[in-house]
């Protein structure tokens, strides 16, 4: 297969979620076709020229869907490794299964970026009860144990606070592999969304700032409210993380901003190998949206524009709040997304909106900003 | 059938093209589904959650489309009337079968617009030989004959100049059924989109100006070059015509701008009842595109604000020219679009960039401006 593809071309996508989805149309704006793979129908079918609903184990059915794409990317980073490592023998897999093995588990990720010379909370490995006595121990209370795989949306995880019962809280996640994490206090989460070519062009949106609701999340915000300086330094580090992890597609850095003595600096908290809710507001309210800048990247294509229309505020539409859809459409300059899912469950993302605002507007909306 | 629709529902559209395609992706962004109908597969089956290929007679697949859907409009004016008839017997037809007859023939079209006191082209109805030596009489030559019915992109037309064999020309025709035109001398041709909702709230997109290379749209650059009384006067003609037709959805007024004694006048030359290619710019370039603002109307929901993100300079991509993408998606800030067609034809729409510039830019590269 060549490197690079041509419009025409089809694009392999595991996942048939509203990520998948927006990726999908993103790639028929450029001509470009896809074929989503996933164990169970999502909103992603309804957009996507194919589709084969078949587990990740199947090999006949990943064999016939590598044979009919040119490439194949992912919506989420909890791809197995085995079906990456099957699909990668037979087609490109972009971003790679290196950098989805690292981003796929929190203890080989936080080790990483320690290798690399960046920031994260502290932590340590947590295998058993006496592993995280002897964590807690070095972090201190409170920390917060996760385990090492397959956490998403504040799943996975608990927070062992003093007098908390460590074996009850070492089983209540189900006695998995884990690590544990050191408290970071924050001022603001934030995020860089970034896309890298398959030249190591590197190119990142405006440093977003994130709110969460019950770990979801809530509200994103772009410009962050941080330093110019600071904010060059975030998307230079999300750069060289991609540059580290050879990454072709969009990349998602998130982290804390902390603010002592008057100084700011940068913790990683997670990366994630993919398009990433906190960019949604790039469809928009940017030149080029991050799925579209996915698809540039994982074609071998040239990157596009990053640059904002101006600033931002994107919502989330968790659950019920999707069903105010009708004052949202009625509102001049709203874009509503909505992502065609059929039942509103609780803590369910069911679309988002995006305001694209002049730069006043934002600063007086989101408070004092605290620029350098 | 309720007159309003709501998220999840499933729009039926008539034609399998690059219009059908584009609104079907409009109405995914807002949650809805979409089921193409046509008679041959086109580059829409790649978006869109279900389909039905079949003739536009087949009244077995047009009654188990209808009860699919929620409502039906089209990517085109030719549909056929018993079609529409067909269809509006059981669902929300959207625009209406009224709005199709008018639009669909130029002599009922034109007899319309003057009734409602806007100026057309001089014409006369041509049925046979005789009828053509008649209404040459009248309007003198050159004069263009046209079919009635079921032309585009300068097919279904011939130009009769001095000492031209008029017998031939009708023939040339087919000798169906044809109306002469008098030539309009104009300065440009420009063109209006805009939106129609349930309850008749009216929205224009900025007046368009269009250039054409042998009768199809190559560029549109936005605001077209013209005086900003006569380009009022512009939108609230489409307006008119459009509560004259009682119509939902997006129509396109195509126009001749006529410069008399320094004074500028609008000639209307024709109406298409449908999203139009001198409108493709609204995707990148408006808050809401034309496809978003059409899926709103016919769902009897709210428009959309048409507020321009800036100057336009929209670009299609006929045949070959589609072949230079490459070039295309390197340039920054350039916004491509390409339809996922096969076969890139002589003649054939396979894509359009938009750029979105700073308005001085645009004066500058458009030319001197001629605004009052």
């Amino acid at each position: 297969m060549s490197a690079t593809l041509k419009p025409g071309d089809m694009i392999g996508i595991l996942g048939s979620g509203q990520l998948g989805r927006m990726l999908a149309m993103a790639g028929a704006r450029l001509g470009l076709r896809t074929h989503i793979y996933a164990p169970e129908p999502g909103p992603a079918l309804d957009v996507c020229a194919q589709h084969t609903i078949a587990p990740y184990e199947d090999e006949a059915a990943l064999a016939a869907f590598a044979d009919s794409v040119a490439v194949v990317s992912y919506e989420f980073e909890n791809v197995p490794a085995a079906t990456a490592a099957f699909l990668a023998a037979r087609r490109h897999v972009r971003p790679g299964p290196g950098a989805l093995a690292i981003t796929q588990d929190r203890l080989s990720e936080k080790t990483f970026l320690n290798q690399l010379g960046i920031p994260t909370a502290r932590f340590a490995q947590v295998d058993d009860v006496a592993g995280l006595t002897a964590a807690l121990d070095t972090l201190g209370r409170p920390a917060i144990l996760k385990t090492r795989r397959f956490g998403y949306d504040g799943k996975g995880q608990v927070m062992i606070r003093p007098g908390q019962d460590i074996a009850e809280a070492f089983s209540a996640l189900g006695g998995q592999a884990c690590i544990l994490e050191g408290l970071v206090t924050f001022a603001r989460e934030v995020s860089v969304v970034g896309a890298r070519s398959l030249s190591g062009d590197f190119a990142a949106f405006d440093v977003c700032e994130n709110e969460h609701e019950n770990h979801i999340l809530s509200r994103t915000i772009v410009p962050a409210r941080l330093g110019a300086q600071t904010a060059r330094a975030a998307m230079d580090m999300a750069g060289k993380i991609a540059a580290a992890l050879d990454y072709v597609g969009v990349i998602t850095v998130e982290m804390f901003l902390v603010e002592e003595a008057g100084s700011e600096t940068i913790v990683v908290n997670e990366i994630a190998p993919r398009v990433h809710n906190s960019g949604h507001w790039t469809i928009d309210g940017a030149v080029t949206s991050q799925f579209e800048q996915h698809m540039r990247a994982i074609c071998g294509w040239a990157l596009g524009s990053p640059r904002r229309h101006g600033a931002i505020d994107m919502r989330n539409l968790i659950g019920a709040q999707a069903n105010d859809w009708e004052a949202m459409l009625a509102e001049p300059g709203l874009c509503l997304h909505l992502y065609g899912k059929h039942e509103a469950r609780e803590g369910r993302k069911m679309g988002h909106f995006t305001r694209v605002l002049p730069e006043e507007e934002h600063e007086a909306q989101a408070g004092p900003l605290n620029r350098t």
